[in-house]
């Protein structure tokens, strides 16, 4: 059975992504749950080139790894450096790690034109830099930068390249498609060549220029290749690095390769919005395998045939990445859609209830209105609730009324919200501003009500989101207003829908604390 | 040289994407965007599943389109109906369009278990089905789905679906990897077979649940389909589908495959995030070509080589699909693009004038801001206008104040502004309600000035948009707002940004107002 070995390099190529900047606790956390995923190499960081890089890999030299193996990354040396004076050699000797990366380069171009160097010099940098780490007992991997674009220009020197690594002792070779434009049949040939006249171990590291750095790693593994490189979620520079993601699902479950165990795939899903979370990036609904709408089904055909067998519209099974099958809720939803989802939110109803039908009119009459519950299941719930006579009303609004004002003279506009609420024959009348009306009445009405309901206090507003729903009206038009609400527990989406923004805006709001109070 | 053809189903397949709902105004916007870009087919919708697709289609006869060709999409007929009776048939066959696909079954598990029918049943619908199209005058694409998925189960019956589709008229068989599953090598196998059985003109179409989309369209057009179907940024169900705005430069700079012209080429970045916008979605930004950082370089030895010479680390030149390389400083592309805008507005500005630096500057600390101005272009031509000095204050804003009240017992929340405006030493105070704020704030602007500028009184809002900025604050958030306005004549956008909405909305309705009163 052929054997392929991961490697991430999240940490170093995919924190170079535009938007991505990891502390060092911030690697810490991340390098174990890469350790828990299984991966054979993590890839730290960049000792040579980066202080906080230094500090990661003396902490990571306290924290032992179970399945992993870290290793340190950074350039041959300058050309103007005796190989064991140069620092970024010694930090790389120095970062207490079993096995080094070092990159080199390839291309003729980048040779003359970025080191400004002669292509013989660049060969025997090659050949001493891999040499002093090997003679400090290090376990050496050679990625050759811009190896495919080196190949297409002067195929000759390219491989002399290969040729210098391998004889100085690199363990592996990793040929890298450093900018990203190679295509598959270009990769294969290239690869093809390397294969028969240098041989050996050989590893690929690709980049999603032209959305084929997965399908470009899986060629190089089709041929032979026995280590892939790659990161989580594909971060990296400019398009981002093949993505682990889809490579790890792919080799297990369409090559057959078993590069991790079972149960390690199985919290793909885990690590993937793990890492998403740690970067403080959203996650990427649509991402292949993990993305939270890899496995839901929108359209009514696909609704009703998923549901008498899922294979009929999933290709793989969603458990074995630890993800699952999402039954959109939406005009097209029948009454099956229904009782599964008053189950997940455990309420009682039968198959022949006849709020069944009740609701799912009221569920059509909402989405003609505009309303969309596929974001805002905490409105959904209340809605069936409301239908089943499970709600109770917490409070009872007065009035409210929101002031937006702007002055001569002044940049800043002004808001205020003024709100009188009434629970249990106790009234509230209060005031309070915010940097825009809705913020403002969002203070107003949670200072309300949080005397009579302190739970509210955990409650916090994490995402909010205008969609305007007709065109060609003008500022006339309805507005959807979706927020998410999180209590450090859980998340729970409402929904408000009017040709009034703040009218839509206070629906959702309410829907919020509702939602809040009706399941503490 | 091998002819390909792009079938675009964004407005379709698109719109199927969890987030995507598109009204009949954003269809008719779109579909006239992917005509200037010169995709020869462009998917309208689905007549027969959706009322609001029948008022599209009816709407697009009056809409003659320059290179495009519209089709309508539709389902072979129901097992129980005569397909003249077959109401879906009916509405595509009275679509108005030259061209119709039919999707049909090529999987047995779909046909027995999902229908419900026999294999033999399924064969003769397909027949008929394209056969009455056919005699109705259409020409005929056949989607034959989950085409991969039932070659791999039961060969010789797929194979005879497509058969059958062939000899009842169908011009181009397109080969559908509906579930996103299959590998490009599977793809292969089963897509020569059917080059060496059926033959014929064939498409491929395929979705991204293994990250393989674009690569699997690609290897088919290796193979030799001649039409290419994908979605504008790989919108889709799930994971979405094959993304045009990567398969478009692949297929033209990578494969060298005239498609579309270079100058339509050129617009491709603009055309995606149009078609972002439209949706209200973020654009994303590391999409390969397309997005903000493909040709954005953040390492520090990047930048350096790229600079002396860009191939070193971009494969291709990002102007080819209208995308600009970001570095730190500002460039010389910035640069000629603005004397570009300047000629279009008919400004005079010398390529060495000082203020062409203050206007990229101004340019670039507003987008940092999150101003756009691609769908803006009415407020870019103003702050270029101020800082030459060529523009004039048309008001004097005293000051304005927005209410916005809800009483119990009434359903209706109340809307008024009240505002001051000073022209020329005289003073106008005015107040008028609306159906939101910015609505009524927007009808008390109109309503003081119109007194000094009759024009405006031509002017409409037709568009409003709102999005959200920075997620993860809650409602204090900022917010963009998008306004397009028009007079009978010409349309014009305009844009403001805020952490309050009114603000936002205010700053674009000030920008619509000067634009208008400038340009008359």
């Amino acid at each position: 059975m052929q054997i392929v070995e991961i490697y991430d390099t999240t940490l170093r190529d995919g924190a170079q992504s535009e938007d991505v900047s990891f502390s060092v606790e911030d690697k810490l956390r991340i390098v174990q749950k890469l350790d828990e995923l299984g991966l054979h190499y993590i890839e730290g960081g960049w000792p040579g080139a980066n202080p906080k890089d230094i500090t990661f890999f003396e902490e990571m030299k306290k924290i032992p790894l179970k399945s992993s193996k870290l290793v340190a990354f950074g350039a041959t040396r300058k050309s103007r450096n005796k190989v064991s004076e140069d620092p970024n050699i010694k930090a790389l000797a120095e970062a207490g790690t079993e096995v080094v990366t070092l990159f080199g380069k390839s291309w003729d171009l980048h040779v003359t034109e970025a080191l400004g160097i002669t292509l013989k010099k660049n060969l025997e940098i090659i050949s001493d830099s891999i040499e002093y780490l090997r003679s400090q007992g290090k376990r050496v991997f050679y990625d050759a930068e811009h190896f495919f674009s080196g190949y297409l220009a002067k195929p000759d020197y390219a491989l002399k390249t290969l040729e210098a690594a391998k004889r100085a002792g690199a363990e592996c070779i990793i040929l890298c498609d450093t900018n990203g434009g190679t295509m598959p049949w270009q990769l294969r040939e290239a690869l093809e060549v390397v294969q028969r006249e240098i041989g050996g171990s050989l590893g690929i590291h690709t980049h999603n220029d032209s959305e084929m750095a997965v399908a470009n790693a899986l060629t190089a593994v089709e041929i032979g290749v026995t280590q892939v490189q790659g990161t989580m979620n594909g971060f990296g520079e400019r398009c981002g690095n093949a993505n682990l993601c889809s490579l790890l699902p792919n080799l297990k479950l369409k090559m057959k390769i078993n590069c991790i165990a079972d149960d390690q795939l199985k919290r793909l899903r885990e690590v993937s919005h793990f890492v998403s979370e740690i970067a403080n990036l959203p996650h990427n609904k649509h991402q292949p395998y993990v993305g939270d709408a890899a496995f839901a089904h929108k359209g009514g055909i696909h609704v009703h045939a998923v549901r008498k067998n899922a294979e009929t519209y999933e290709h793989v099974a969603p458990s074995k990445v630890g993800n699952r099958q999402r039954v959109l809720i939406s005009d097209n939803a029948g009454k099956s859609n229904l009782l599964e989802k008053a189950k997940e939110f455990r309420i009682n109803l039968a198959s022949d209830s006849p709020h069944l039908t009740e609701i799912l009119e009221q569920l059509k009459e909402r989405e003609h209105q505009g309303y969309q519950f596929e974001g805002a299941e905490g409105s959904f719930e209340l809605m069936m609730k409301k239908a089943l006579g499970k709600h109770k009303k917490f409070f009872n609004l007065v009035g409210f009324r929101v002031i937006v004002e702007k002055r001569k003279g002044s940049e800043e506009t002004f808001c205020e919200a003024t709100i009188m609420v009434e629970v249990g024959g106790q009234v509230e009348h209060t005031a309070a501003t915010g940097n825009g009306p809705v913020n403002a009445l969002d203070h107003a009405l949670r200072k309300a009500l949080e005397k009579f309901y302190p739970a509210l206090s955990q409650v916090k507003l994490l995402d909010y989101k205008v969609r305007v729903l007709t065109a060609s009206d003008g500022t006339g038009s309805k507005v959807r207003v979706l927020i998410e609400s999180g209590d450090g527990e859980k998340n729970w989406g409402t929904v408000g829908v009017s040709e009034n923004i703040i009218e839509a805006s206070w629906q959702a709001l309410v829907d919020s604390i509702e939602y809040k109070l009706l399941n503490s």
